[in-house]
């Protein structure tokens, strides 16, 4: 794929500074861009890089653009308009339309005629495969579980019995949607199994990472809303809600029946418990365990969570902690000796 | 399924009060349920719930009944009670018995007739599946292993060589049985591969949850004791023995060597530093470290672990370290203007 | 395979004491070891199991020998010298070279003649398979993507389009080597997935755990240097790089972009934060989270993290904190006391 750098500033809606007849033909870092490539500056560590960059174009923002002299696309949001010229010029390495002749598919399964479907994959009875959808090599659909037209499950994926997936979906390899919740009523000392009979239904344009699992709902469903972004190695419990836009990094855990609001981030090796509640636009720093419900949104950190500014104050002091220790001795001592001088 | 209110109570070991007659078809939240379901009261939260609801049953004990005048099961343990109703109405959807053509089963391999083997499953030289278990799709059962009668792997489960499985476990997608422990001797900066020869038995009536790995004994085995249940993405490591009826939420890994007592709980993303032992009946607080050995049941929590009381009392001090790093300061100089005045 | 003690004592450099002929078929630990067995004792809890052991061999340091009158093998790393011993009497069971024909191998992917395909595995186009290598059952190696000589995947390992592993690599079940990085850029509340172009590059003798997922480069490569461990549920994000011969335990999360150096350790549940750079021989203690670059080498411990001995320091304190400010609490009443004294 090759395009001119007016073509790309005309798709990123950039304003074109320089040579727009240029002809680009792919993405690169900063460092590693030669004379057909493209790169982008976002923030201060990226600027250091810009004059020594060999790139063909470099997309920024004006007030990145300094005495840059090179030929540039200035955006407001460089990487978005990053993005979008990597969508164009890179497209992901689709496999050909069509059905594997290894795969297993129930006779009663329906699935669209211009989907891919990989090697050694298990579609069972009564699941349904939308127009365009990726099935990578080894997923294994369960019985009546639904992928959304375009979404596309890399190797190794299992979608349990029942479970929703919307349209132009992404799940990396090993991702287990609708695994059981951990469900059990002690009976003595020993636990029984309670049924998991919800279904995890997950919305349009949600990203789920390599071996991620999310459990089904005990008696209604998990829920992941549109537009979610999950990374790797999350796990989401039972009954839980994830909210329109939200990201969560890797590592994450979510307890059961708690609801994250929406366009929350959560940093990665975050903890929630469960049955709270997280509200809107709410920001938690990484390893913070959220351990109560947040109704205010803003940004949360420490172990158990607090704002995040009196949590910066109080992690300071963590460091001091022994020093300040050692001068409370020291000045009980000299309180203990001033007490000795009144008394006498 | 089918069965009236008196069945059910009779099946559960409650007391009826109202319409024994009353026929009902599934199991419901009490905000869902409709005149077929029965729902459950267990705590304060459903408490709220029972007035509005249109469950044809309700299951509760004597003491939240109040003035409730719908048809009730009375129940000592209404979780207890609600799981074996839901079993009843609800049983899981079981493959039917049978091999699917496409798995590939060795030639020496011992399966019992009446099991379910489905597609792409790969059984190896030696290993036993018994009566009545269902291995799913994409499982791989390495050689010389054994799962015992009506156990059940779903999808993409790998039990490896050699590790043994007991009767009536549950095993979610991608959980790994047997991989190697993380053993390595050095020589100078390199490391060199200690062979890991023991293998990981599992008990009866375990259940093991999405992407959960444990390891392969060193020289002796991993032992899962009977009842034992884990959640989603646990690190179990090499030699650890888990004990009767212990429950372990999502992310906990657990280092090598290390022995967790029976009834134990521990809760999400709990960590157990290797080589030490945890007394029967302790339950650990989620996000804890557990750093050294415990010995007495109880309550604990936090990083390094502490008594949950004690580590109530200090987590409290941590919001309110700013606070007392700065009346210490304001003590310093008071105390230094009081000596100044003494001198004088 | 069976050896006699003087063979072993020469395989493994150590110098032999006692009777050179005794046979020996196998390892064990000093608890479990019969007459036919070589044990080790490496420091203290070893130590004290010698004195009962039946073991036909023991090897120890000259240190630990003691009053032990059995046959032994002194050597200066009684751990490597029993690692090489281990691999010597118990080579792993290797699967026999050929490819089972439930294998899917693309027409132009090139698999050298004495490998090991197992069942149900897929190799996509233009893949290579290094000579000697085995493929578990149920892997799947991406289109272009290669595999070093003598390298072993275990089962249902994923490894991602034109990712790249060395020689004698060991992968262990369910782990996923290039799923995307976690890159998006926002276009309002709305994320907009950022084409992840890099592959993830691994160097010769590595090992990868169970279930651990390593992303690709955004725009250059993820890579991980020769002789690198990472035991299980590990995440390395995209663009990351770890130096050579460095251990990683489970559990633990490395965000984007970050270099961890040569020879390092990092304890289970350890959280690394994304662009920063660890330096060479640096040892993070377990659940620690690495907040900002390390440029010494030394112990770490603590969240954020500090020097391990500050750590310790302050570490004791967290559960002396509510002690602490109930005295502070004293001394303020003391002093407004004594203030009110002078006053008078």
């Amino acid at each position: 794929m090759t395009a001119t750098l007016a073509e790309l500033a005309r798709l990123c809606g950039g304003a074109l500074r320089g040579d727009g007849a240029r002809r680009i033909t792919g993405v690169a870092s900063l460092a590693s861009a030669g004379p057909c490539d493209i790169a982008f500056v976002a923030g201060g560590a990226f600027r250091d890089q810009l004059h020594g960059t060999r790139a063909g174009g470099v997309i920024l923002s004006a007030q990145d653009l300094g005495d840059y002299a090179g030929d540039v696309i200035l955006s407001d949001n460089p990487r978005l308009a990053f993005t979008r010229i990597a969508v164009l010029l890179h497209p992901p390495p689709r496999p050909p339309a069509g059905v594997h002749p290894s795969a297993v598919i129930a006779a009663d399964a329906v699935v669209a005629a211009d989907t891919a479907i990989g090697a050694q994959v298990v579609i069972e009875a009564g699941a349904r495969i939308g127009a365009g959808a990726i099935i990578g090599p080894g997923c294994v659909i369960g019985a009546g579980a639904e992928i959304g037209a375009g979404s596309w499950l890399h190797a190794n994926v299992v979608v349990a019995h029942g479970c929703l997936l919307g349209a132009r979906c992404v799940v990396h390899g090993g991702a287990v949607i609708g695994s059981d919740g951990f469900g059990f009523a002690r009976d003595g000392a020993r636990w029984e199994k309670t049924p998991q009979l919800g279904r995890v239904v997950v919305g349009d344009d949600v990203e789920i990472g390599a071996n991620t699992a999310i459990d089904r709902g005990a008696l209604d469903d998990t829920v992941i809303e549109r537009g979610v972004k999950l990374d790797n190695l999350i796990h989401v419990a039972h009954n839980c809600v994830i909210g329109e836009d939200t990201a969560i990094a890797a590592c994450v855990g979510i307890a059961g029946s708690t609801r994250v609001g929406k366009r929350c981030t959560l940093a990665g090796q975050v903890g929630v418990v469960g049955h709270i509640e997280i509200a809107d636009d709410v920001h938690v720093m990484g390893a913070a365990v959220v351990s109560h419900t947040i109704r205010e949104p803003g940004t949360y950190a420490g172990s158990p969570i607090e704002p995040y500014q009196d949590w910066l104050r109080n992690a300071v002091r963590m460091r001091q902690l022994d020093d300040l220790a050692r001068r409370l001795k020291k000045l009980e001592q000299r309180i203990a000796a001033l007490s000795e001088g009144e008394k006498q």
